[in-house]
């Protein structure tokens, strides 16, 4: 057990990032035995996604089984890193058979993105051949945390303005009962602050003025202070939630949700007007099942826990005069 | 300002209890100028809900104004009480008028229930006379809270059995920023714990064996320990906000999501399998409006807050050999 989502049996994860600014993408593998994929689900929680192949995964449709997930940066441009990794699982034999005949295969990748166009040159954007670059490093050891992949370019804590911003990231966590386990890996970049389940305290979020003195959101805007104009879409929290339990199609999306309240639970303000926070979820068969609301506990610790190891593996940023600093360096600071 | 729903100006809401055995039914009054309602939506997030009243509520569909928010105990039977809600407000005139004839008056009443006919004799539910008697007695005054009207037979912390459960009960809570308030009226029935969302503590839940110590169910399911078997519905938290602000319906929906953000804070686990947890949301327009996302906020809190002080409220009761205890009476225990 490597405390990521790595340890659900059957999920590889590989992260590509750019070299030219901070974005990039990472894609979670469920090539399932054969190549038949895993049973997935969706929930839609924000009210500014940026998403694609989503439908099928109604329960009320065709289409079971997913072979990948693509969490990426770039904002709605992102959403053609997919298509690299259609072709990458095309050229590993791994999609939907519709035929025989070559070519008669379609891998299903369903992929939501986060709005980073903020950061640097907003030109530089996770295309096709950072999706294919992202599954050529994918493998199932613990993948790599913090500014990298999909969060390269993540930050929160911004109602108040950028200036206030600052790092998010990407996480993992993982919780195992019995001999199943539920792992999230997830893509920060909340309007609102990351706060510590445990303690109820903040550790990344909006700052006092420019200082790196942390402020609750939250209390602040209860208080009357009026936030900033928000661009919408402009924030958006991402991850996928894995299991190896069995699960049906229907039960994938409730799962999905159930991680939805670790978000509630972590980010503060969460699934905003202009956050388009959206969580996937895999089911891969390969352990035994559990009771369902166990699991979604599971699902629930899993997403909290990973926002804020994705908040601590971060690293302050200097760009463009702004700075963003890291809740792991502001504890280092004296 | 009470600090309770009926801050929110035009709301009005009243109690009916049954005298027979732990059951009831609340009503939220929204009259509106000249009988024309509040702007309403509905999220509804467990997987057991027991409604009325909801598909009209689609920001898709027609009919935006709601006249009255039902919120009942008694199970699926209870729905029935809101023929009484709409029995009496059509004799104040209020509903949507749909011809000059008498009788051409049809108010709207979403509806929804909980679960409570395991406390006592299951043949006594809130009936049409019951949801009229809510009418009668309604009123701007603060509500009472705790085990009266809907969350008359409230109880939480069932994942590990009725018999380690404790009393939930119907709470309220309000927010004011400038000169626009959001209110919450819970009835709080849960599977899960209830969680002083400032201390991360229990207040009400699950407790140890069948003394008065409380455990965390999601710890303890988390560490392996097995759940029950959970009859489906037998749960469930339903509730109302209600804000002066004006909201078009796609928004008054989505204030009902945010409402959800607050239950996942307050209430370890929510949105269970056995839950049918809903939300509703009245937007009266008698106030100024304001910035969405603190409407939002807003909401969160006022309904984690209404949850706390439901199960504050409540009282310790005995019944057929079960002893279901009260935070409040916990709390003074030697």
């Amino acid at each position: 057990m490597n405390g990521s989502i790595t340890d659900v049996r059957g999920i590889e994860v590989g992260h590509w990032t750019s070299a030219q600014r901070p974005t990039g993408c990472s894609v979670v593998l469920a090539r399932g035995a054969a190549g038949g994929g895993a049973v997935g689900g969706v929930d839609v929680r924000g009210a500014a996604p940026g998403t694609r192949e989503t439908d099928l995964l109604d329960p009320a449709n065709l289409v079971d089984a997913v072979h990948a997930v693509l969490l990426s940066g770039g904002s709605a441009w992102g959403l053609d890193a997919a298509a690299g990794v259609m072709r990458w699982l095309e050229e590993h034999g791994t999609g939907l058979a519709v035929g025989d005949a070559p070519g008669q295969i379609v891998p299903i990748v369903p992929a939501a993105v986060l709005f980073d166009l903020h950061l640097g040159d907003a030109r530089v954007r996770p295309g096709a051949d950072a999706g294919y670059a992202a599954c050529q490093a994918a493998s199932s050891a613990p993948p790599a945390q913090g500014n990298i992949g999909a969060g390269a370019g993540a930050t929160v804590g911004k109602l108040f303005g950028m200036q206030h911003a600052m790092m998010g990231g990407i996480g993992s966590a993982s919780v195992t009962v019995g001999r199943t386990t539920v792992g999230a890996l997830v893509a920060v970049n909340a309007l609102g602050d990351v706060v510590d389940v445990e303690t109820g305290l903040p550790i990344a979020g909006a700052r006092n003025g420019e200082g790196p003195g942390l402020r609750n959101s939250t209390r602040a805007a209860l208080a009357g202070e009026p936030p900033i104009a928000i661009l919408a879409g402009s924030n958006t929290t991402i991850g996928v939630l894995a299991t190896d339990a069995p699960l049906a199609k229907a039960r994938a999306q409730r799962l999905a949700g159930a991680g939805h309240d670790g978000l509630a639970r972590a980010i503060h303000p969460v699934h905003t007007m202009s956050d388009g926070d959206t969580l996937f979820a895999l089911a891969t068969g390969q352990a035994p099942a559990l009771d369902f609301n166990v699991l979604c506990m599971m699902a629930g610790d899993a997403v909290a826990r990973a926002c804020t190891n994705a908040v601590r593996a971060a690293r302050s940023l200097r760009l463009d005069g702004l700075w963003l600093p890291a809740a792991g360096d502001l504890m280092r600071a004296p």
